[in-house]
């Protein structure tokens, strides 16, 4: 263990349920003595909200919601929160829905009940995001931690498999990443330990059996885990290299964390023993990469990210991009051509070990 | 993982600092806002608390502390608060005065920063107890939780090695009984795993080298995450039947815990695949019950309840009393005759496998 952390944790409720979702929403309204809702959900997810939302006394259910929550998208939910005069929100949708319903707490300080239907994890974390002129601003504000979640696997057995294992697999990053990110303490890893052996005994239920309840709660129970790690330990080495990747050349995100994160793993792992330890035993592998590939393996994750777009010639300039963001918490000093090296073999799809 | 629960993780700040408790109460104290802080402290804790507080604005030292917290001893120290108009409490020391500190903080609604001086893991919960005409009373109130701790393990070591083995094995108890306790979930058990973790390597180390830093800080971690699982997950049945133990008979706490440990665990753990999984992975050991003895062995803990004064004869009147408050969560349904024979061999020091 390190010597001398802080660690914030962050006061929530968490429920988990099968087919609850209504009476577990109803419970968490009522502990908040709220009296007016705002139901924030997309026009996809506006039947399951119907459901969900049966026993709660809803004032407006509010359906403009848009991916990277851009500024005026914002202001108008705000509106509609006040003109409304609704004292709570519940959000039922993906991390752009519960991105909506945050970026309503941090002007309004309204209270949010949040019921995730996929694996993004915002709910568990105090992080806004805004998007202006194309640019995001994040932040971390109190106000926008949800009060209360509500998981109930029956509404994400919708959610396709290739989806699934996409965000499953992001979850997955954000766990690993937690091992030497840098805010990580011990409590970061031991929840992130947990995280991956959850994902991992999840990501080969749900291929095969896409709408087994058991195999998408262990999911949401590992992505949660996920995201509460990694929103205490912050971006490690592996999602500063995909932040390049996909904010410089427009790679897609999942599939950028599937193929880059194996290679983050191979270098950073012997360097660091507690890492090694705790994903191996977490994935009941001899080894952390072992474990890593045979799961990879198993769900068919894609190796190369010269099929996602990734040009040989962009290597250079990816690896002299990155270079300044490498955290100094990694647990081994990267040059240019490190980097560059770790680059190519994800690039070719080479085996990590 | 059990389909549906409930969690509820309590916000809180903490810090592990070595030799840093006065920049770290200080850092706590000035991100409270607080101006005015009444020091809590009993006589043994106060050149420690003077040290430790150095920097920060005091208006008053409290050091009439008493074990159990009897309700006039509360009283006074809430007056004292009052007159003294702090707006903050720092507490330096064991349970006692922790519980003090949340006594205060109950009905005045002060914000407490804890710095613990033992293994004893009330700073990490919710839970305030007060004693009037020897009935004691416990309850559940966010406003006891303390804001913030500061550990730092150099505060520790003049805690003998006795004490701190049996404050240790107090702590690990906490955690194997958090596997199978009422409110017992998924998030509590993960956390259990690590506190054991922690606990298993402390504790040897502790006995073989009472001055060592590192030692002793894996203790507090330990028994921090102890603290935080069991009070989320409630009193299983080994608790029940050191209850039963201590107050109808006066056996001495530790002892009573060290001893009656493994029989509960021999019991249990083969019905309860997730606790065995858990426990024997965090001792490194291939069965829980086997981790459990050898780490026992190593720090020659107690093996007879005979040897703390229970006669024979109050076997069965124990076993009758510890029935009707077996958690009907254990993984193991018990008749008298069964709890019986689980305290005599704890009686005997019979090898529990």
């Amino acid at each position: 263990m390190t010597t001398g952390f802080e660690h914030e944790t962050l006061g929530q409720r968490v429920r988990f349920t099968r087919d609850g979702a209504a009476e577990g929403v109803a419970a968490e309204v009522s502990h908040l003595g709220a009296e007016r809702v705002m139901v924030i959900a997309s026009g996809a997810g506006e039947a399951l909200a119907a459901r969900v939302t049966a026993d709660i006394p809803v004032v407006l259910v509010h359906d403009d919601v848009v991916m990277h929550v851009p500024v005026e998208v914002a202001d108008r939910a705000r509106e509609a929160a006040e003109s409304s005069g609704a004292d709570a929100l519940v959000c039922l949708g993906g991390g752009s829905t519960t991105g909506l319903a945050k970026a309503v707490a941090l002007t309004t300080g309204l209270p949010i009940v949040a019921v995730p239907t996929t694996y993004a994890g915002s709910e568990a974390t105090n992080v806004w995001g805004l998007t202006e002129d194309a640019v995001k601003t994040t932040g971390v504000d109190a106000r926008v931690l949800p009060r209360a979640i509500v998981y109930d696997a029956s509404l994400t057995t919708s959610l396709p498999v290739d989806l699934s294992v996409a965000s499953g697999l992001n979850a997955l990053a954000h766990c690993v990443d937690s091992m030497w990110a840098p805010r990580s303490d011990p409590i970061d890893r031991a929840l992130a330990e947990e995280g991956i052996r959850a994902l991992g005994g999840a990501l080969p239920r749900v291929v095969d059996a896409p709408g087994d309840l058991a195999g998408r709660e262990r999911m949401l129970y590992g992505a949660y885990l996920a995201a509460v790690a990694f929103s205490s330990a912050g971006s490690g080495l592996h999602h500063k290299i995909c932040h390049v990747l996909g904010g410089r050349y427009g790679l897609p995100h999942a599939q950028t964390h599937a193929v880059v994160l194996p290679h983050v793993l191979a270098l950073n792992a012997p360097r660091s023993p507690e890492a090694e330890a705790r994903i191996s035993r977490a994935l009941g592998s001899d080894s952390a990469l072992a474990g890593l590939q045979e799961l990879r393996d198993r769900i068919d994750a894609p190796t190369s990210l010269r099929d996602f777009g990734l040009r040989e010639e962009q290597l250079a300039d990816a690896a002299s991009a990155v270079l300044p963001a490498v955290p100094p918490s990694n647990p081994v000093t990267l040059s240019t051509d490190d980097l560059e090296r770790l680059l190519r073999r994800a690039w070719e799809g080479a085996d990590p070990r």
